[in-house]
């Protein structure tokens, strides 16, 4: 199953950070591969090849002009799409069938204003609590919840720097 | 038990966005209170009055002057203190014994730079993944994992609007 994040309507400085947090937990919590509309942001774009580049594994990130397109070709290639939202259904009563279906999965993360038709054109609108909060928060333990916890031990192949979990302090080993 | 969130150095302006994402994780995954240091903001504070305000429970949030005071008063009233870092031991390895303990409990979650003390003197580093990503994404993920989901359907009790879960398209009640 291939897991890839759509984050739509990203904003050059003003979202750099969040939507940098975001791409980080997308390959942290083992995605494949980001998709964002918007404005292009090739600060992130190079941040994030640097950061797999030091901490191994493959993650690749893509700029799209069109939602619409991104979203069509996953539907059209039988793949699910899920649209993290507060209006959603409760994770807790869908995610076991999301789980079960193993198509490939889209996750698609609002930016500034999410057009109506998302909502209308996804297979999922679910809701990691009905509050307001994070789409950090909400990608994060949606993706925990669908990998089932095991992306808190996956392998990063070709690292450079490998933490070595402490008690108390800081220990890193270089490979190379 | 208690549960709190301590955000150490915030920077006004350059960490207001991600700070707010954290508070409001903290408040809509099922914490009492949020402390934090660094720069006073009351851009943030004002938005989590609202928030709350709006949607209902209720959530503290309170500047200190000072990351040692909090915690070792903290520490003092027989709290654990539990400081959120990719360097520390893996969630999975220790949720069970910290969810065991019943304590209540002051989460820390660095900013700019954590000084080498905050290892040190807390009770546990714990680490959501050994990869660089995010404080509000680890935050999620621990919560998640404290609460065991329950944070999940939290009553909110006052809300001025309430969500109704929806298929597609947003649906909210008012309540006044």
């Amino acid at each position: 199953m291939e897991v890839s994040v759509l984050r739509l309507s990203h904003r050059y400085v003003r979202d750099t950070r969040t939507t940098t947090h975001l791409f980080l937990v997308a390959r942290a919590f083992g995605t494949d591969k980001v998709v964002y509309t918007g404005q292009r942001d090739k600060e992130i774009e190079e941040e994030l090849k640097e950061i797999t580049e030091t901490w191994g594994g493959s993650f690749k990130i893509e700029h799209s002009e069109s939602w619409t397109s991104t979203l069509k070709d996953w539907q059209n290639s039988d793949g699910e799409t899920i649209h993290l939202t507060m209006y959603g259904l409760p994770i807790q009563d869908v995610i076991n069938q999301i789980r079960a279906s193993k198509k490939n999965k889209l996750i698609i993360v609002g930016g500034a204003k999410v057009p109506g038709t998302v909502y209308r054109l996804v297979d999922w609108n679910v809701a990691v609590t009905s509050q307001p909060h994070s789409e950090v928060g909400a990608l994060s333990v949606f993706l925990h919840e669908l990998f089932e916890g095991r992306e808190l031990s996956k392998n990063f192949p070709n690292a450079k720097l490998i933490i070595i979990p402490q008690q108390k302090g800081k220990k890193v080993t270089k490979t190379d």
